[in-house]
């Protein structure tokens, strides 16, 4: 987060800049069960780096037996996975937060779901062999910049029991085809289930420590805090949410949406980093109805809600809202915290039903 | 254009909620001589349309002899041709223009180049035969919204002798892949050497016309305007700009960027819809020195530029600025319309040198 705290005024140049620079998923793209590469979501933090891949390598270094140099191509042919995963950026609803904070303005949009190609972590740190008094493990990326005074390369950790989980991948293809440099090339860690910053991109060092991680991305950024003075806690899994498709045609400037009366058939997906959605209502005006949920498209992937709705002339809000296997809800009314991080709060659309 | 006009006001709601969904191209991805098709600039004026690929059709109307009814499948086994093209927004550089007109804010990330594959559409309208009184081609695109109180699909025109151009394609890949969906598949007009409203996505019909269509997108939107009530001059071709990639590394919030000390090889491209880039300077705090150009990456495509700079600490301004062929060189002081269009004053990157 920057040195200017969170906000009621308008906003600042600063949000216009990395709003220009990174993009959520137009939400009419909730149609596909694999979202097109280039419709993702994409945060990134510092540059895209240039990376020569021929000269590239993967270090696991620290506390291992066997210190491993990994080349693309030894990594490639070993046994990979494939995974549909839906991924969501941990500051996502961040520029609808009253009062705001001051970082990338999300509104709902960034999120998307790929099929991810990689192989499991653990094969590689268990031939590398985790040394016993290894607590976490440190991923470093290739990119590098300053954020809050300290200069620093992107770095995240993960507990040892999470990073050990068999859907943790080393992803080198995605939907089929390789990394494109936004995404990670030539290779990014993927962690299913959890917020997009865990899922550290253009990696070049997995490092086994025994001590807990306090790198500025992970002790400083990504903290749910009530204030600048509170340490907070981290930011881990998602949490759940459902978004819909808004129904009927836009207004190029307004982005108001304008729906024929009669029977309207609105579509969305919902997810959640704790277990499957298990519901989704749909609300007109605060009224709220049962969605028929579809299968989910992969274990750590979104599913599809549907429900007909007879749009009534008038002005009306649509909302949806999901619940998960865990038993958690999206909130109705604004949770807050002072980064803007992990926000679920219901989706609202507001259109306009009329002949035109 | 939306009912309000340019503002010296703060970022509204409306303009980030159009910055979340289009996206440019951030500017470290000048280093590409054609650039990832994610990373690409996007701009989706209404919604990305739903479309059937098996039901679609390509139709070739109105003034023609023998109207066509085209599928994909018809279109893609015809002779075709690959060019590389640079395409920039009309809108790009708005945001920072004052006033500002209220519309997609682009800073200046609004291009990107792309090998774009399809069929000459003069090919097309050869066997389609056009009819003798014939002034202007009209292309319809799938996507349907409201703008100024007009809904209307999204449509514009080129005179005879411009969309009869050899170059001018009916394109169905991008970067060697079909299209995806918000590049306009399965089938886009493309106009090198045009701003990129001319290159109508999801394209469904062509239709000859013997007077100048005046649709919202022609006679509206889209023009060189002294005010709003001036009905000014239809925007066209791209005028000449270089960008540079920002050297060094940046500040997360701020994009400040931190280069350190001594020889740093600065590079960018440069492009015109009027011909190609003869000569590109790069300003330090307004002094100016010639850069070195390398060959255009085709004749429709951004040429690269490089220049050596001997950074000495402190802060400064790095600018660059490109001239054309046709003589044409980009302004250092702002130009202005009512709706921010063809845009192309200097890039000025600031920027902190000093031991880190």
């Amino acid at each position: 987060m920057g040195a200017q705290g969170p906000t009621e005024g308008p906003l600042t140049d600063e949000e216009l800049q990395l709003a220009a620079r990174n993009h959520g998923m137009p939400l009419e793209a909730l149609r596909y069960d694999i979202t097109p590469s280039g419709l993702h979501y994409l945060l990134v933090h510092f540059d895209i780096p240039e990376i020569d891949e021929s000269s590239w390598r993967l270090d696991i270094a620290g506390n291992v037996e066997h210190p491993q140099s990994l080349t693309l191509e030894q990594l490639r042919t070993r046994l990979s996975r494939t995974l549909p995963v839906t991924m969501e950026c941990a500051g996502n609803g961040r520029a609808r937060l009253r009062p705001r904070p001051i970082s990338q303005p999300w509104l709902v949009e960034a999120v998307g779901t790929a099929e991810w190609t990689g192989i499991p972590l653990r094969d590689v740190l268990r031939e590398a062999g985790v040394g016993s008094n290894s607590v976490e493990m440190v991923f470093t990326g290739a990119d590098h910049g300053v954020q809050g005074d300290v200069e620093h390369d992107y770095e995240r950790s993960l507990p040892l029991d999470a990073a050990m989980r068999p859907e943790v991948l080393l992803a080198y293809e995605m939907n089929g085809r390789p990394l494109e440099p936004q995404h990670g090339a030539p290779l990014r860690l993927l962690v299913p289930g959890w917020y997009g910053m865990t899922s550290v991109k253009w990696l070049t060092r997995v490092t086994l420590v025994s001590e807990r991680f306090e790198g500025y991305e992970q002790a400083i950024a990504y903290r749910y805090q009530k204030d600048e003075a509170d340490p907070g806690e981290g930011v881990s899994r998602m949490r759940v949410r459902a978004l819909m498709i808004p129904p009927g045609y836009p207004d190029f400037l307004s982005r108001r949406r304008l729906v024929e009366p009669g029977i309207v058939t609105v579509r969305g997906r919902a997810w959640s980093g704790n277990g499957d959605v298990v519901r989704v209502e749909f609300g007109v005006d605060e009224t709220w109805t049962d969605a028929d949920l579809q299968e989910p498209v992969g274990p750590f992937a979104w599913r599809e809600w549907t429900l007909r709705w007879d749009a009534a002339p008038g002005e009306h809000i649509l909302s949806c809202r999901a619940t998960d296997a865990a038993g958690y809800v999206q909130p109705v009314e604004q949770p807050w915290n002072y980064q803007g991080m992990g926000n679920n709060l219901i989706q609202k659309v507001p259109v306009t039903v009329g002949r035109s």
